[in-house]
């Protein structure tokens, strides 16, 4: 057998490291001999059929969107719970969560002058409602923070818009998150955005909020990007642009949920884990398929996989749905408390959160050696491209475990169109191409399954390997 | 100067015509020796900034979208015409035109089985209402009209929804148009379509039906692709999918409208004319800026610029801007009624109707030796990629006309995306680009001066010329 490029460097970083797979592959074993025969297999059954996506779209389709303190997204994890025991998984259970309940209620804006004229708009996860009569006040439209900052003076009173064009989900979504406070400080009475979103066929894209806790809460909105960008274009032709927006928007008392869970039981250390998972929640819009209920479907799918083929890996692996990741992370803190006794144990923590379409591989944060020895797993998906693994990644729900010193590990996807949906009510489970779900499902089964078996724990430890 | 083989082929052709322009050619006067320079001023001209799309942002942001009927339609054909008295076109006028007129009214679709959940909807223009309470009835998805007809048994009494996936326009639109008759033919008493539409972002597209006279009119409704196809999932699965659809749509009489004209007076030859626009009204959704105000805009300030450049070819270039085009055609048969008495003298219709994104020619109807002679016109925009005109083309608009003989011309545009929002609430401005508007101006305005002022009218009779 030929040494890649790839798996000689990955052998390389891995000879450096002072355990016992680094001794076993540089006596002459490395992963790839060892494992890709069972990864074809893997790779083989989980694209075998379009049975991954026809599971989503019947959860998608049978609950809907999910948002944490919903009925439906209660039924959901009912309805999964189920099926996992059906499927005759391990240790099936919800693990229990307290999560936020945030309540959208009805919730208008309406162009008042320079014409009337209905504005397609969502609440922001987390806004404060308006007086029952709604707020109508002129409108403020400014570019960017700067800007605001420029014209503070001309805020006082009025409803902030901030017309801030999608260059990258990470800077434009500060506008989401921190817009309405930074309005509220130059004393706007609600706040209004660009949705944050790389395409729009008058479409407005929801998403949390973040309240300053130094300044008054004050409602706000996400419009389409046409109408953003319109209202611009009339305050730059002079006219008075007044808006009226009515949201009952509102938060109640926290709700229970569940982290969903089920494993396959390792047969040598079962106490030691490789927990791969999605979240369940989501908006409430669309279906919540791209985000995230094809990640926990593929992460689960991924476990049937391993299951259907006879498997039973040395180590643990476990299905993780996370609840409550869009709005307060409550699952995913949930479930390092909840486990806080074996994260000492959890020797992988792997999450898909950027939907499951065609898979490059993964980004990974942990240790020098550690990222050699995944490096080769992710070799051994070479034949359907999705071999690639960068420095750094991970996720929302497995941060707290990150933080904790658990190598994380996060799915890296074509994700060209991703932000023309997320968010939307346009997130449903056609955006998928049931291909590259089972694609995705043969990545997170063979990285699962192969770390899972390893003779040794990725290695924790930094150890610089150049 | 090098003859093209394409002004080489043109010019033989123009030999083979027998009249005074041929033989002009001939003479070695080809129009790219003639023309090349005023045709690159105009070209100048017209791309020197983006007054047409700010042009167009101004009419469609004032006043919106632009139903036959619709206040705001003949409001912004009172501001068109003031607009081109104020700029100085000459025999500026609204030609009267009676239009029908549908008004959509409150509408709604809601899955009530197997879950609730409402669906985003657009009746389709002309469709009659249903019952004050709406239709409440199962559903039927078919692929097909063939399938429909294989199904005709189970549709009695139901909603019969065509899914049908957008292959190109001219198929799919066959279900929109013709869908609500054959379903009411099965005996259904209401019919879905699927969008026709080559994307969404759960955005359903209005556009008009064709009730057959020997059925019974049923109302009709389109549904966003996404809830088309999650509709037939069900079916699939064996759910019972049961919808209701409510709408008050419904027709009014006929209310009066106008064309609007506008001229730049011929200097030798006033009677004979160059017609060139596209329609000015709308569906009543979006800001029927890409269907169709970018047309009429940019064949407006076709005229703008060769007024600017102190131009006045021989014959008079005629701007019109349809009314009428999507629900009636009222607009073209009235222009071809009430100037009948010069049909003969009209040398050139040109319309523009698929959106002004980058201009790549025109498709032209009309005899082999006009086509030589259009061809040599068309090379005259080869510095903007403008000059690939095509055998077979035209408009709505122009098709009266061109069945009494006129040679008819349609800008061809790059309309890669022009699907994605046609006749959906996402037809606004910012979906053209400015510059490349500018170069529909500039294509449009070469075309038309150069046409008007040849020594010659293009030749009616066919000849052949290979």
């Amino acid at each position: 057998m030929r040494l890649s490029p790839v798996l000689a460097a990955a052998l390389a970083g891995a000879l450096a490291a002072p355990n016992a797979l680094a001794a076993q592959a540089a006596a002459g074993d490395p992963i790839r001999v060892r494992y890709q025969a069972v990864a074809d297999r893997i790779i083989a059954e989980a694209t075998r059929d379009s049975s991954a996506w026809q599971r989503l779209a019947r959860m998608v389709d049978t609950f809907g969107h999910r948002l944490s303190g919903s009925t439906s997204l209660e039924q959901a994890i009912d309805w999964v719970l189920a099926e996992m025991r059906r499927d005759g998984l391990e240790n099936v259970r919800g693990e229990p969560v307290m999560v936020p309940r945030w309540v959208r209620g009805s919730e208008s804006a309406e162009l008042v002058s320079p014409r009337p004229q209905r504005l397609p708009m969502l609440g922001l996860g987390g806004s404060v409602g308006t007086p029952r009569g709604g707020i109508t006040a002129e409108v403020l439209v400014v570019s960017s923070f700067a800007e605001l900052q420029a014209r503070a003076a001309e805020a006082r009173g009025k409803i902030v818009l901030f017309d801030v064009p999608f260059t990258g989900y990470g800077q434009t979504v500060q506008y989401r998150a921190g817009g309405p406070s930074a309005a509220a400080r130059a004393g706007a009475v609600a706040c209004l955005i660009r949705s944050v979103a790389a395409y729009s066929i008058r479409s407005p894209h929801t998403g949390a909020l973040r309240y300053d806790s130094t300044v008054q809460q004050i409602p706000a909105a996400a419009l389409a990007a046409e109408d953003a960008m319109m209202l611009r274009r009339m305050q730059e032709r002079g006219d008075r642009v007044v808006v009226r927006l009515t949201m009952e928007a509102r938060t109640l008392p926290d709700a229970p949920s569940r982290n969903v869970v089920a494993e396959i039981v390792g047969s040598e250390r079962p106490g030691e884990v490789v927990v791969v998972g999605g979240h369940i929640d989501s908006w409430d819009v669309g279906q919540g398929a791209m985000d995230d209920g094809g990640g926990v479907v593929a992460a689960w799918e991924a476990l049937r996989v391993i299951q259907r083929l006879g498997l039973r890996p040395r180590r643990t692996v476990r299905v993780a749905g996370w609840t409550n990741e869009e709005n307060g992370l409550r699952g995913g803190n949930a479930y390092r408390d909840a486990h806080a006794a074996e994260l000492d144990s959890h020797v992988l923590a792997i999450e898909t959160d950027g939907g499951v379409f065609r898979p490059l591989g993964y980004g990974f944060t942990g240790s020098d050696s550690a990222m050699a020895i995944v490096r080769q797993v992710g070799s051994l998906l070479q034949s359907i491209g999705a071999d690639s693994i960068a420095r750094g990644g991970g996720g929302a729900d497995i941060g707290p475990l990150m933080q904790r010193g658990v190598p994380g590990m996060g799915l890296i996807v074509d994700g060209a169109r991703y932000f023309w949906f997320h968010h939307s009510d346009g997130d449903t489970v056609d955006k998928l191409d049931p291909r590259e779900m089972a694609q995705c499902v043969a990545t997170l089964a063979v990285m699962a399954y192969v770390v899972a078996d390893l003779p040794g724990p990725l290695p924790r430890a930094a150890v610089a390997t150049r």
